[in-house]
């Protein structure tokens, strides 16, 4: 705690005033009482930014699928566990930000159907399951967006820069932070990332592999700077 | 470790030149590099049956499945991600086991096929997932069985005793620990159990509701007592 607020005195104070919406970590999509459709998130990347966000003076509003991190202090914290728990938390929080990072890697799809007891299934060598799609919580705020800076992530295994150019466009971003998940040193569990910044006026901005906290940095360093 | 040793010296050695080969933990089976399916087991009932096994004097060794939980000091440990990973680690050290507690969720199917890069599928609203079972590690282990004393655990959200009963019987297990994850206080991710015993003779044993490190104690003071 005493670091903490020594690390605040030495940060700059640029994000007074403003209101940080942050989400991170998975989404579980449940089949049964007991089997979930999930993926690889740490949260690592949302936390990161949402404890950066604090010491340079925003409010800070962290919404967070299931992680093993612990919220950072001084942050407004909601957990969600499904997508539509999340779209549920994020639209209801929407209306106090100015900006949004959408940190979290939403599930696009959720089995059609929830089973109220464990499905058992002895001797069939084989079952299918049925997904149905999620809404699009990262399109539900691009169409809301008025004067709110919104930022998104693409986590890619391929055509990383035309994926996440697509996804900008389409969900009308101002910034998305873009990264090949198949990089040596980026993406899930690591400690570090390999990012780049794509801008809706077209610009891409490429950073070296770094820390996730100074990703982190960065990041609230260009939103400071356009806000 | 000076609390560990304590405990250890203040705990009977009953377990001495046995060999107890735990596993824990839930199984992920990737969809892609990003998405996979498994399930909320947490971990705790196998690490704390480890982590009593060694301080009963036994030889541990916990293959263990993703989980947040830090492995006791003193075992050998195995982590494994999918049910294939986690059957080679179990079936390469169960001819050093003398017990064997099989206390991990493994996903009963994993999809047909992996994805090589990250799947797309924008626009599509339903899409179908094809799963194909998974070897059954349980009956593998039971068919190999010899002297060794087996337990499996039994994880329903409905018929208990029923279900828990023919999975005894079908996969040759000396004990399968029974429990209801819908009542309260039982089942993922709480600190507390409820359990039934059931053994191979027809035997039942209800326990009421009591810590992970009770029901740990209980089940292994039934292993020493029967070895």
């Amino acid at each position: 705690a005493i670091f903490q607020e020594c690390l605040r005195l030495l940060t700059p104070q640029d994000l007074i005033g403003e209101t940080v919406l942050v989400t991170a970590g998975p989404t579980r999509e449940e089949l049964d009482p007991v089997r979930y459709l999930s993926n690889r998130s740490s949260g690592k990347m949302g936390y990161a930014i949402a404890r950066a966000a604090v010491n340079r003076g925003a409010k800070v509003i962290l919404v967070s699928g299931p992680t093993a991190l612990t919220p950072p202090c001084g942050v407004e914290f909601l957990g969600a566990t499904s997508a539509a728990q999340m779209r549920e938390a994020v639209l209801g929080k929407a209306g106090e930000a100015t900006v949004i990072v959408k940190a979290a890697a939403v599930a696009d799809y959720r089995p059609a159907t929830r089973a109220a007891q464990k499905i058992k299934k002895e001797g069939s060598r084989e079952m299918t399951l049925v997904l149905e799609k999620n809404p699009d919580i990262l399109a539900e705020l691009g169409e809301i967006k008025g004067a709110r800076y919104l930022v998104g992530f693409a986590a890619e295994t391929a055509d990383l820069l035309a994926n996440a150019g697509k996804k900008l466009k389409s969900k009308n971003l101002d910034l998305i932070v873009a990264n090949d998940v198949t990089e040596e040193g980026a993406g899930f569990d690591v400690d570090t990332n390999i990012v780049r910044f794509l801008f809706a006026d077209g610009t891409v901005q490429e950073l070296p592999r770094m820390s996730k906290e100074e990703v982190a940095g960065r990041l609230l360093d260009v939103i400071a700077a356009r806000r």
